[in-house]
């Protein structure tokens, strides 16, 4: 149970606000480097942390992400001519008086100006820098005197055959979204059929721990970027089968991993209150991604999705047809919730508590003790980077640098001691796996 | 006219308000039996009073009507699973982490929590009975602790055979549309065609005085329930034909007979303050419908309706398609709205009125007084309820066994007298009709 | 830059508002007079400034423009029976209880009252005169004492073969769509494949120097009626190629004209404070349109547009769909924005703006002068109606026979000395054009 202003804290992230603050201390995904392909690619309309910006990338390949409106009259540079190598300086080029401006934002021509004048130096739209980095395009929305490093997630810095990353529109705040992957005493239940079924989850024997103990106990240790959320089952005699999922402030999780499959993760990133985009991605430290995999990826299996047409990233199954509800499957057994697939049984539910949801009215039990411990950080960091200026956990990129584990350990064993070097992302060594 | 104040009180039926305390004073129709056909059957998403519930019957059979919502973290239980008979008590498992709830919204379990624990027993929904009377599922939304006696409208009690009940969703204020049920000054005007042609309405004698005398005269009684809207209209010489509507308070109301078709009648609901359901019955009370007659009604007929397609309950002529709207109809005075059908002739007025009419702009003429005289005891009944915790008129089910009548009477006769008897719903007794 | 306070002045024309209150100073368009084609037409709704209207022809041929909604219980006359010739005096029938009202909003009848009851007389709807001149029925929203002349703009007062009309629903503020009409600035950038490829803009020797010179020089000079926008731009050796666009206050304005072609011109008229219609006009002061010029309109070249399906007026090319931009003919160059059609290029861009631009944020320019001074005549005009009761500019149907002229005139000419007479609508005399 939370008190309504600090829900109201937690979920408002546009400019101003306290996590709207927060966030814009890190490099966050913006969108996927597909959506901006080659140079002169078509800009995209990204609206994040409750901003309208435009992601285009100049006939000389340089990514921008700049304030979505003309700085002259207001209309959108969605219509705007990327301008293909012309001889004159690149530029994305107004549709209605042809003003032209850089990736940084900077107008670069008023043509209904003098030769001479120099006004259009005086014109400069918010911008924030583009940078890909695996998979993803990355923003950072803050103080352009306090950039950090940039991101050194193991997803996207390992060879680019080892990865894959999604992005999916999941209506609601992304604090709710958040707290399902942050939260893994619902996988038993919810995603029980995934277990047995799905090509990227099924066939480990994790799974049968997972599935045999109904009642997890949660052990949850700060970490320097976050926490991590330690969720033990019984094992074998004298054994406990230990699945940990590291958070990394503000919205970065993992999910333990099952036998040789790859590893998934999750970015959850506010687009305003009450929508979010959810970057999934899967990967492996020491091998590629076999074509198996990925076409189980791209066919949305595993923790990814399929996708409405056109190009939205909006999943095929959503509200309005309330998730492709199939009841006998639950009836059958087939799935816990009537809902297709690890993802959309996530999103279905996450978006059914409206909006925004009322944490006034929640009832916390101690496999909740993950998310009660990262609302207290987020806080935690809120304030302290207001009142006192401290950069928060998850900021410098050695945070990034972890990995989730599934281990089976002898019932005495502390896991953060016996996972210790597991828990890093060290380059060339296998992930740590049951 | 009326002033806003007023017109907030009378359609404002949300927890807290003045007419939302009126409301949970009574059984109200929560839904249709057939929502819910079999134990075990898929649980229903339900509105009422602005409150969002969830209706189910679990795999013994037990009706319940609960909070939408999970106690845990507000996952709504439209996607729980509904155990089927599994060798432990029955109930409504929500799909996100097996938190269980009985028909009364008692949490009976919590898988997460230790096998002696006792939290869920303090964990317990907002629920409320649920009942089948006919083909209606009742619920009763006020304190437990003065529930009333179950509803005995006749339309209910009748054997099933002699009875029909379907309803639909109306998009505007639950008032506007009572209104409509106590008004029977506009049958001759906006359903003229109907008592022409439809074949639940046509060939009775009474029809002919309703075209005939386009000018009724309104006198309006008290009654124990709420009202007796008595209509007379010229008849032979020295006679009046009279047609008498009960509204028994607060939304019940019956349509005057006509020959021997089924009597037809109306229960007006509020889902929130601006969309309403509409119960719609026929039945009789001495003989089985006919095939030919439920075949209409189930062909939209009479008071009902043809509906879209999804099983939202929502007619097929609506509003965004104009209510199809047919000008050449109208042109050719087959239609006097251009409107197909009684109930969607109602409909599409009533809700181009606008979500909330606005009744400080009204010109309330002398037969508008049932309307008029309505108003004044729901506002009565609201205040003395609030104010002295009086028990409103049409919560004991004496009040409940009314009956409409149509009867040619001599003119020096007054129809409450003249009619005592038929006004009363018995058992086995013929409706008086013309 | 417009402070906040001026743009909500400029851009709110409800009842109540100043310039709501300006506007109702003018007769402006309701709707096209083929919307009324003959005596009986099925009523049409119509918003206004804000105001929801009926617009009817009775049986007789009075155009009637009313209150949406009946005086009795506020059902919708849209519904209503206009009534064919029936002996009675002729009138739209309300379809709920029969109440008739002429096309004054005056009550005529209600039914069910007593025959020598006097009370409909003090019923009388809102209404405003509907009267057609050329292709357009006009309407004066104010003071009925203040009614002005009847308008007398060029193109609706050319026999009717001179002159087609077409209107679009376009979703933004009027005055964003106003502003792009004022300002020609845009036309080589936004325009420039239609100056080469329309049917009805293509061939002319103005085009090359349009496209020649991307650097116009505005000069916006005070008229009766309100502004006249002179855009120069080089033209041969010693000479300077004129576009002149007169605005007639409120929302008045015309496109210079291209050698033969017809002269466009548009009236921007508020529908709310998020929509606005568009009238959008092609004539000739000594010709008749021809037969491919007529199809080329219709077919939405020029300044005309394509619609949706259902009579509503909406664009086919809408933000649904995202105007059917195409990125591809973008690329290509056969249109600047990727949107086919002037029409649609500038309503795409004026809604991308959003419902109501916000033009404290807004950064103008030499070239955005004629909107600068239009916007400060028009607070000037507002502020001085308010205040003192002054009539406006443009209400003097003196004011509306203006013409927009195209010219070649010597470096050193004054093009308002040089054009005098060109600017004035003469009756049989050929438009100026290049």
């Amino acid at each position: 149970m939370l008190k309504q202003e600090i829900n109201e804290l937690l979920t408002r992230t546009g400019p101003g606000t306290e996590m709207g603050d927060l966030f814009r201390q890190y490099w966050i995904p913006a969108m996927l480097a597909e959506e901006l392909p080659e140079p002169g690619s078509p800009p995209v309309r990204v609206k994040l942390l409750s901003e309208r910006l435009i992601a285009f990338r100049d006939s000389a390949g340089n990514y921008g992400l700049i304030d979505e409106f003309c700085a002259h009259r207001g209309v959108s540079l969605w219509f705007g001519n990327n301008e293909l190598d012309s001889g004159q300086a690149p530029g994305l080029r107004c549709a209605y008086h042809g003003w032209k401006y850089d990736t940084t934002g900077q107008c670069i021509e008023v043509p209904s100006e003098p030769d001479n004048s120099t006004f259009c130096r005086k014109v400069k739209l918010t911008s924030y820098p583009l940078v890909k980095v695996g998979d993803i395009l990355w923003t950072y929305m803050g103080d352009p005197d306090k950039q950090p490093a940039l991101p050194e997630y193991e997803f996207c810095t390992v060879p680019s055959e080892q990865s894959y990353t999604s992005k999916r529109w999941q209506e609601c705040n992304w604090l709710q979204a958040l707290e399902g992957g942050i939260d893994s005493s619902h996988v038993s239940w919810l995603h029980n059929a995934g277990l047995k079924n799905d090509p990227l989850f099924k066939g480990s024997r994790g799974n049968e721990y997972n599935l045999n103990d109904m009642r997890p106990f949660f052990e949850v240790v700060e970490s320097d970027g976050g926490l991590l959320v330690g969720v033990r089952r019984n094992a074998e005699e004298g054994h406990y089968y230990w699945r940990i999922t590291p958070w990394v402030m503000p919205a970065f999780t993992m999910v333990p991993p099952r036998a040789d499959h790859p590893v998934h993760g999750h970015f959850w990133v506010p687009i305003d209150d009450e929508n979010c985009w959810v970057f999934t991605f899967d990967y492996l430290p020491v091998r590629a991604l076999t074509e198996a995999e990925l076409a189980a990826m791209k066919a949305g299996h595993g923790v990814h999705n399929e996708y409405e047409p056109g190009g939205t990233y909006r999943p095929l199954q959503n509200r309005d047809n309330d998730y492709m509800m199939d009841r006998d499957a639950q009836r059958r057994g087939e799935t816990f919730s009537g809902i297709k697939g690890i993802a959309m049984q996530d999103a279905s539910l996450q978006e059914s508590m409206g909006p925004i949801v009322d944490r006034s009215k929640e009832r916390l039990v101690s496999a909740d003790s993950g998310i009660i411990k990262a609302r207290r950080k987020l806080v935690a960091a809120a304030v302290e980077l207001r009142e006192k200026g401290i950069t928060p956990p998850g900021v410098d990129p050695v945070h990034h640098r972890v990995r989730s584990v599934a281990a089976v350990l002898p019932q005495d064993a502390s896991f953060v001691e016996a996972c210790r070097e597991d828990l890093v992302a060290t380059p060339g060594v296998r992930q740590t796996t049951v």
